[in-house]
């Protein structure tokens, strides 16, 4: 969320954020600005939300949505960068920040690259180890073996599961440009949530079933049903 | 220091650090990115220089030197932005910053504005009020107005001389357009320094002795003069 | 129009392009990248639109509606640059820019201040002095005398009036900021533009009738109703 | 050359100026703004130096040496916006552009990657066939093909060679990662310049000769011994 720039709006955070627990949000590196960020922290502080930060590739014209070529020490200095300057606006809301979670390329990439993924702990090492960092959710195994390799730099994970986008067999998430990886419809979106949170399941493109054990289920700001599913969501939930 | 950006340099860091006690490191804002605030960083603690955060305007083409139009909201958000991400990078050296100094058009608009001090005065309340503000020095008796001002945020200041500009009648600095605004022999700079540390006064381009009551003094980065300038300096204090 | 940036959207280019005759696109300064000035100049031929360049302040985190603080030979600078951008993507489709029409704060600015209309005069002159300036128009009397005015820099003008702004009483445009300053209602833009095409007549906010001798009509990219007026004005034009 | 940004200054183009016949331009893409480059072409005017359009890719922070990522339609329309930018600036200065040599990592990449370099193509074919590309120089074979693939779209090339980088066995230029990749003293770079120019020949840094074949010498502008090396060679070749 917070995924504005300037004049230019993106997502409806005014209606997405009552029905939500914890938002990510954007810190200016593929998108957002200062004044963005702050209206949307107070947006998040009004409706009792989580904050987490949604650090970038250092892209707006790409919108962190291809890979940047940054050297391992580059991005973790963006990173840090990132994560401070939306924790120092999170503080004259009186709140701080909780999580942290990559976006777009950068997320992808995390998911892939182990050089990459140790850049991304390092940076919240030296931030605050304290906060978890949300990482896509896989069978119990999978899920084991990154939470030691965070457990080696003393951090904690979050595993969150997509119920707006499509699964590629290996467990990725299918890439943007694939025909069917955005689901556009509230019902296959609110399916695909449910089966994950009732039985961690997710059936993938190409049609095998995957098992996925998260903590946290995530909804894109940018795509329109967010709201109305978060809310229907929401409301079975409580 | 710090205001070198990608590949353009800027300031003599390495030749600087050695010979002075507090840094103010730009923040993104009107110079500087990520790495090179990194660097910084790390050059800083490696000389034992206790780091400031100097934010300026978010203009890099004008490198923060004019005044630019940001309203009061938008400007605070820009400040706690560039502040918190500078401070982000200074967990990673186990560091933290230890006070702050608006940068340029910034710092010379907040001695004549009240409304945009008390702008930056909001900020650093949000962000940390154990942390000093770098204001110009005046006289004690314009030092203590501002004094009691910054103490309604709960804050306190760190008043400052400029050894290497000049001043004008009005106790402003000169504007750097006007002939003789910047120093550009050491004699010079020196000669003000000892001045202003020995008796607190400085003579203005128009000839007046000006009274000023300073806690440190400033040297500018970009001025290649002032590596040699901070040596001999040092090595008369210590 | 182009006025997107990256992933953002501004506008209903597509939706607005059949039913103009001429398109202001933006250059990449207040708003737009190569790649929406390549898609948008593409949009236009295939409607056979005569294109112009909609040059702004370089500056889209305000989306060039604020005063932006350049020296004059500095905006002749980033005028030519911008409006040179865009005529080369139009060679890409096999035609050029056909006028030139300075966008938001800077036609503002252009309308008040002779000294910044006269940068504006001297970038055209430079760039080719054939292509038309858009200018407001305003009563016969006005109309000629900045006639004139560009007539010595060998340039011609063209004037505008607008259908979907609320006039002040002096002749400019009501402020944005100021209530009523946008009209949201097609009748009500549809009735200020046949009042101003059959009568050269327009309201303004306070009730006094201004006499305005326009030679084209102004609709935004960027508010919703447009597509519909232009199709509606279109129908009965045609 | 106009390799300076806002207040960052790249290269000393006044000493090189006087010493050289044709001037490869930054367009804004990897550096240089509409002010630096309105400077430069001043300056390129004032000694009868050739203009050329020296685009990059997009990247000011990477200063244009790092493969950015641009699909090909992209890269052609960022090409087109920034030839057609400082070519608008040099009609200020009653000059045109005369040929285009991309810059950094996109010149490495077009004498590796056909798709790329017929991407380049296409902007030049588009914006004005009759400029001449410079490409790096090879052997006559090597050069005749990639005369034969430019006159598929209408296009000559101008071929050049380096005085001041070391060579590859396989005729690329040396990684500048690579020790010894930037020569450092004028007399290494005057003897490899006139070996060239008699012999069609420069040493590669394995010891092999290669021949080269060429219209034109490069030297870098933010190569500290640039001046210095033209005078004598200019001095040599008059």
């Amino acid at each position: 969320m917070g995924e504005s720039y300037g004049a230019w709006r993106m997502g409806a955070d005014e209606l997405l954020m009552p029905h939500i627990d914890m938002a990510n949000i954007a810190c200016g590196g593929h998108a957002s600005d200062p004044v963005t960020m702050d209206t949307t922290v107070a947006l998040a502080c009004a409706h009792q939300v989580q904050i987490g930060a949604h650090p970038g590739y250092p892209d707006k014209e790409g919108f962190g949505r291809r890979a940047f070529p940054l050297a391992g020490d580059e991005l973790g200095a963006h990173l840090l960068f990132q994560i401070g300057a939306l924790d120092a606006l999170c503080r004259k809301h009186a709140t701080r920040i909780r999580h942290v979670k990559p976006h777009g390329a950068l997320y992808n990439q995390m998911m892939r690259e182990d050089a990459l993924l140790e850049t991304i702990f390092k940076a919240l090492q030296a931030f605050d180890p304290t906060l978890p960092l949300v990482v896509q959710a896989a069978d119990s195994r999978r899920n084991d073996a990154l939470r030691a390799q965070a457990a080696d730099y003393g951090l904690t994970l979050l595993f969150e599961a997509f119920a707006d986008r499509a699964y590629s067999a290996d467990g990725h998430l299918a890439s943007r440009g694939m025909p069917g990886a955005v689901h556009h419809s509230s019902a296959a979106i609110l399916e695909q949530a449910r089966r994950l949170m009732t039985h961690g399941e997710v059936q993938a493109l190409s049609g095998e079933t995957l098992h996925i054990e998260a903590d946290t289920l995530c909804l894109h700001g940018d795509n329109p049903l967010s709201p109305e599913v978060a809310k229907a969501l929401h409301a079975n939930n409580s």
